[in-house]
């Protein structure tokens, strides 16, 4: 589909946020009203919906949002998202595919959720325990292959925050076949990759101060993703082992991935640079400098340090992103506008707020 | 040494903190106002001492230390260390061996700094790029055989923070053979780590809400203290790849560590509650719970939380130290304490100041 | 009440902690940990309740406190509370009175909650729209009088936070006349204060890196409360402005409070020495040092700094406690000590954990 | 001057940025890179200076500068600066007027320093303690008047972070004459305020998990800024009693400030809701709800929230802005598309990256 392309169009493209007032929807308004569609009227912003939240105004679960401050959320249904071109879904998993099924076939549905992220059903049941719904067109550009299958997209699953971030560090690695098939990952996030849920652990009062392990020995549901995804790159079964650890930090995540190689670093550096030559989103740091999750708050960068242990006959590969922008929202953004045909980076960016 | 039982002394014993202005100082100072000793009059605070610092008050520098705030910092020299029966060193490398020279052989020297861990001299020489000072008992009680070289000794090299925590959480496994001897390990460490440096990665505003990797491929100079202790426990050459990331908090550090496994959890846990059975400070928690840096502010704990990941075949052991507290000075005091012969818990909790 | 002079008694004092699992009854333990009697075994920690809570063990919550991990807590009942000597109560407000009425006089409860701080019902319904349950002996020894009425108490209401620091930074200038009795007050606070409510204003993605203020234009419930403390102090009707602002920090409390002067500095300065020369946890820091929070985590300090703004003709007064202990759980366990007879400053300590 | 519509202009602007490596630099390059006249080609971006850091790359200071991470940085020196359109000064103050007197009068020089904010020449020397160099259009178009004395202009000062918030929040109601011209102002702000400068007490391991006051007493260099602006505004002078608090987060400032009223609430919104009908970065929140620093990182807003106490009566306005963006760098561009008779919101958003 290439909805500005098309010269019968008859209006602006509407778009939809189901689940708005929460994390991934509030970054997907957020970077709708910096694309330049939006500020050039091409674009707008439809029907916000929530499920306990409808009928509060946007602006008291996202003060950040001044522009939509008074906009009232409705109640997540097919009827208050039906007639828009684009419906972002960002609710919990298990409510995707019902509303997929209700909107028309046209409608580019991008579900932030995990409902549509796995090929494989026994994976899902293992981790999700429920029946497996199927799979949509996978929406990381970046892997090999990944580009194609956006562009005219009427479904996408967005990928998980971690599969993100540890895809992109170690597939071009596996896919070039410089280390064993085995990735060791411990990978640091803040606290809204887990949302905005009422959890004691999650409380400020918890988390400033402290670092936690959790989800330890493969047991998050981001790992068959992993797996799935660098199994992809490299053409063969690898083996992962995944612990992330919650920091005291509200965005980012900074994954370590590591695996054995006996090239050397300058020659793992030169896989990495030819991979990423025309990516707009991945910035490879020059040896010797490493990553911080503070350099992408809010931008759609992908920051990758790499070297090899000579002792240890190790690749390690540090990759910062921001779990909401490149991990969710920017990442839903860029698959948009592969789907739509518009520039792919646009309303996204590779300057982060910092300090 | 039995300093506490000896009948003929005179008198309170004497300590002294070169290097009092900073963390490490710092922290030793806050413990030896809470030591038993202290309190009932047997343990008197004497020189305390600065470089740059060294005319000013512990107040300006410390101001949590209420009862000493008056107190007027000296310059680190012999002179002011000399007349006391123990001396804690607060000091960057190369400069304990001087001082440890001209004190007499009677005197207990606590050594914070790292001149005096390694036992292998290349290992230091590639480190630290400096001739080696030599080695002198190593400050961590709970390693196979650790207690007992403390037991009256009047030279002590503190253990490295990273060491404690991961030598902690992995000796147990590689001494009873259950894990191949490849250890991979994250740690993420809170700020205070890196001491009192004015560095411009170090400020406030760079650390808060930010994640980094640092010292990556094995060149941190803990990497070699970690091999060397594995190893030991091991009893032959365990490979490590170890990668230290800064995280937005004070104190702390989380690490996690893996190696390959054909044993299963309950077999490793079996293995780690034998080992710590009687550990006054390791604590392992119940099957499925995990340790956060949070609980341990201020404690001298040792916090380890395990498990076996059944697809990656691997033993994944989580282990949480306040890297002042337990990882510095909390290890100097209860080396101290087991030095002079002084009940090895006293002045020492492993409650934590939470949340 | 002098239980520990009682030649007669029988054993340890047992002590009793409801709402075990929330902050307050958190610290309440992390101090009795620490407390000499404790540690002789003249104290024994009986009944630790909770509500929804009930049958989890401690060390869910409190991870920290490692000694009573395995302890599991008990419904909050009077069966649960009866038999011990001393019971602090951290509750939600409304459920003290109940309580006390079915234990007996002679057990020392020490309430964390609110219901028996305000003399005045009027102010009482006003702010907290129920029946005022009375008042008891107040919990703030270093206010005038304070003292004498916690001696041999059986039933004690402890400060609320704010009250704590506020009362203690401005009762010396309003007793001795030396401002106008109007006192403006911003303080700044941790988010421990709002105990361990699941709202989403405490999740930690919200409260990071970010200032919010709340409960203005004196609509806090803790304005009536130094309202009174104040005036009693002043012996004259005090007005107070008061607005709270939430900081991403775990602990502590900042207060600045002014009010019209014409006295100099130099004067003033020498009315809080002389109110608080005796005060052992009073620190008053030395003209041109103001103080942070960081400096009393953990302690039952209160540090003060003041000066007078020339221009303005100002007296200002800067204040820093640790919510959760001098203006919680340290207050209480300061008024347990003198309501038994034992020394005032037992198991409490001005050192905080630093950095 | 309108060098947007000057028809003979032959090519883009030029913007040359002087201490490209601080955090104001940073800012205003941030801001730059996503100005539409940047993206359009309109405006190129130049020479970049610092002073210590000239030879070295802009990435290495400012990571998430990405597009321009290979950016050498040049001396800070006329040569380097000469053949721009538009000069940003983020230099320490006392170095503007050297350079603003070497550069052409036609050069729109945007001075974030403060050597030309303040009108009065005592003032100046009383808090700087050096000569008095002038002052310029102020930057702050929302003043009373404040939007023409920029339209055109060559000369400009960027106004100090806590002004801009103080300023904004109380003008409407000293101009409206609905307070005593008494202010009371206590403003929690972020470490970035401070800039990058290596002082002990900005260490992240000092700032987290602390709060602490400073510049007590009216003795912060912000304090006769303030005064001015309120004092111009009101036709009279108005008494300010300012204090800082710095709180452990990297941007943002919430000012809490009060003063005597006798009007009511909804007539003092009345007052705030006219002088800022027109105003597109000031946001008035409804009654009820106040202002989180969260809600404006990255953004130019400024928001309010107000109220009045009706026990002390005493207005209350409570205002949030970003330090480095409206305090700053936004203010500059703000200022300088005035300037140039671009758009004013041109590159500016109220949209900010929150959680």
């Amino acid at each position: 589909m290439n909805r500005m392309g098309d010269s019968t169009s008859s209006g602006p493209l509407r778009i939809a946020v189901a689940g708005a007032s929460g994390y991934a929807g509030g970054e997907i308004l957020r970077l709708l009203l910096g694309h330049p569609a939006y500020r050039r009227g091409d674009l707008e912003i439809g029907s916000l919906t929530a499920a306990a939240s409808a009928g509060t105004t946007l602006g008291e679960h996202h003060p950040h949002l001044i522009p939509l401050a008074d906009r009232v959320l409705g109640p997540t249904s097919v009827d208050d998202l039906a007639g828009h071109d684009v419906v972002f879904l960002g609710l919990p998993h298990g409510h995707s595919a019902e509303i997929a099924k209700a909107l028309p076939d046209s409608t580019v549905i991008v579900d932030c959720g995990a409902d549509f992220r796995l090929v494989d059903a026994a994976d899902w049941e293992r981790y999700y325990g429920s029946p497996h719904a199927g799979n949509w067109p996978y929406g990381l550009p970046e892997l090999p292959g990944g580009r194609e299958r956006l562009v005219g997209a009427t479904r996408i699953a967005v990928p998980g925050c971690y599969p993100t971030a540890v895809s992109l560090a170690m597939a071009p690695a596996v896919a070039a076949g410089i280390v064993e098939p085995r990735v060791n990952i411990v990978a640091v996030t803040g606290t809204s990759g887990a949302g905005r849920a009422l959890k004691p652990n999650l409380l400020g009062s918890e988390v400033m101060g402290s670092a936690s392990a959790y989800g330890v020995g493969g047991v998050h549901r981001h790992t068959p993703e992993i797996r799935q995804n660098l199994s992809a790159a490299a053409g063969t079964d690898v083996t992962v082992s995944f612990t992330p650890v919650l920091a005291p930090m509200s965005r980012g995540i900074l994954a370590t991935c590591s695996a054995q190689t006996t090239v050397s670093a300058a020659d793992a550096r030169a896989v990495y640079e030819k991979a990423y030559a025309d990516e707009p989103f991945v910035h490879l740091l020059p040896e010797g400098r490493f990553p911080q999750t503070g350099a992408v708050i809010g931008s759609n960068a992908v920051v990758l340090g790499l070297t090899v242990d000579p002792d240890a006959r190790q690749l390690v590969v540090v990759a910062a992103i921001d779990n909401l922008t490149k991990g969710t929202a920017g990442g839903a953004i860029q698959s948009m506008n592969l789907a739509l045909g518009l520039p792919e980076t646009d309303g996204l960016s590779t300057v982060g707020v910092a300090p």
